[in-house]
């Protein structure tokens, strides 16, 4: 995956994004683990290491909406910083949000707090199929010029892009908000399977523009959260999701970067998540490395897998845990490991927990 | 596992409940497929078949809250013999709720329409643990009172017994209520290994006592619910929670009743959840049954594991769905297989389509 970026190098100039950016951040641990190189450490990111957590964070969006606040790119630069200068991790991840997409189409969302994201008119028939028009990169201006700035201002630290997978923005549309058990959702992809595939078909298409405007405005890697896809048994994700997965990791193929695929609740699925297209699968934390390198076979890297509940523990216990992840992930004999947290970080996560796990995870793993 | 209840014949006189009186329900084939034994057709019952899902069950519960139901004798009989009454199951699981015990020993908890179980005053510490004095008989008259009911009205129908594992009851304790990441919890099992064990442990003996009340009035079978274990990683739940778990199904392991052991979301836990003591693993819909069945090894039976969802999908679906689960359990070449939801009944779920695949199942898996 390193051909497209490999020989460019690193950005000095100030005109506007393009992909040649990205070569500042070539030989970073991130991007080298991402290649199966060498590192001179393990790398390290949090999912929702933008957010919540941080009280800068809380400051900064004080009295703005969610998806109004991923919409002011100055804004959207700050938070998606925020967590790389407090904690040192190796990636930026850009702070969006899954439905960001669908709001840029006209879908009328918003995300409600202590709620999340809600659809005031769900998605049913085929009828419905039709508010569900192509992204244009022309949709999201604030994307581009927000991760342009992102990019001068990280340098040699890659940027992750982001988007939520079809399964996952399906179930929101068809539930209309968040669910538990899924119903319709699963309703209409077993009993009506024509409009649950051309609903997914249509998702994939705009996920897969959402990740392209990111991808050519600089972004050096990119994640696919199927964040409900858990919900599935195995057999129901080959014939009615993997296909629309298969497509958004498809669609960005030529571009070389990295592509991330991750869904909580997935050790069944891993293997298949995997075989959708992605370079680097997420691991919960309630697989074992090794389960999941099985699982996933030869050629692809981990990222993961820490219970996130560890981090409330003494930070000794942290530590403890941390190095089991490493020592896990060596024992496969791969520098493509990415350590994470297993999930998000929590709202209630103490930041210096997590700023001290960085620097442990980076002294623990110096070659 | 049927020497105790092999050479007892069926109880036929109206004295008070006894053990002999599971006579009755001994060639069943729900405890014929507990024991491997051949049976007439897979036998079927549902989580959650008691309760929410039923208008006959609003009807009785009307002005009455949740714990209280489980405190009326008459109204848990009735509670627990409408489902069988309706869908014909193979099996009455007894109608009560995983805090019962703890409410019995004199915790402060009730249970809050649309939250669940709320402490008032959440154990964590030491001296917390004294209010977690052990269960006895008395403490629960009502239990065997509504059990010798039931057994009496059953007959032929076997009564499965019921209780909470120790790390669920754990969770809710620690927490104070329904908890999404267990943060707290895990805190205590990470940080405080002893306060831990020690809490664990008293829950097991509290669960054991609460179980050999049932087995002893009557209950056929038992089941453990460990609702939330599948938030732990394997190693986790080897160290911390199974010993707790094994000490429950050890102190019921004489009375030689099928003992089963379920938990959502706990595809890399079934093998450990055999090991420690069950007969019988609950299985859910991730987690195809043959893959469950390399992970529990041979000896055990399993249970489950029709995705609940698929009940609000068009009939033939739900039976293609259903067919493909006894193909499954067939091909696994044993008898052991008992037909169930994944995971539990859900409110909204129309009783007539329960009512169908119970048919469906006894139809499509007669021998």
């Amino acid at each position: 995956m390193s051909e497209t970026t490999a020989d460019i190098p690193a950005a000095t100039h100030d005109g506007p994004p393009t992909p040649a950016r990205r070569g500042a951040a070539h030989d970073s641990a991130f991007l080298r683990a991402c290649r199966h190189e060498p590192v001179p450490h393990t790398p390290v990111w949090f999912m929702r290491q933008a957010g919540r957590s941080l009280p800068e964070y809380h400051k900064v969006r004080e009295g703005i909406p969610m998806l109004e606040s991923c919409m002011r790119p100055e804004l959207v630069k700050e938070i998606t910083l925020q967590p790389v200068r407090r904690h040192q991790v190796d990636a930026a991840i850009f702070f969006s949000d899954i439905v960001v997409p669908l709001k840029a189409i006209g879908i009328d969302v918003e995300i409600q707090p202590k709620v999340g994201p809600v659809i005031a008119d769900p998605i049913r028939t085929f009828e419905d199929l039709k508010r569900l028009r192509p992204l244009e990169p022309d949709d999201v201006p604030y994307v581009t010029e927000a991760i342009g700035l992102l990019v001068d201002e990280l340098g040699g630290t890659p940027l992750i892009g982001f988007a939520g997978a079809p399964y996952t923005l399906a179930s929101y549309l068809v539930e209309g908000g968040p669910s538990k058990n899924h119903e319709n959702t699963k309703a209409m992809m077993y009993g009506q399977p024509e409009l649950w595939a051309a609903l997914v078909d249509r998702l994939a298409d705009i996920t897969s523009a959402f990740l392209k405007v990111q991808i050519e405005a600089g972004a050096s890697a990119v994640q696919l959260f199927d964040s409900w896809v858990g919900s599935l048994a195995p057999d129901d994700y080959r014939r009615s999701v993997m296909p629309a997965s298969a497509k958004v990791f498809d669609s960005v193929a030529h571009y070389g970067v990295p592509r991330i695929h991750f869904g909580v609740g997935t050790g069944e699925l891993l293997g298949l998540m995997g075989q959708a297209g992605a370079d680097i699968v997420g691991v919960d934390w309630r697989v074992p490395l090794n389960v999941a390198a099985e699982r996933v076979g030869p050629g692809k890297g981990l990222q993961g897998n820490l219970d996130p509940a560890v981090l409330f523990a003494p930070t000794k216990v942290v530590e403890t845990k941390a190095r089991e992840v490493l020592h896990a992930a060596q024992a496969l004999g791969t520098s493509g490991h990415i350590f994470n947290l297993g999930h998000g970080v929590l709202p209630n996560m103490d930041p210096d927990a997590l700023s001290r796990l960085v620097a442990f995870v980076h002294e623990a793993s110096a070659r």
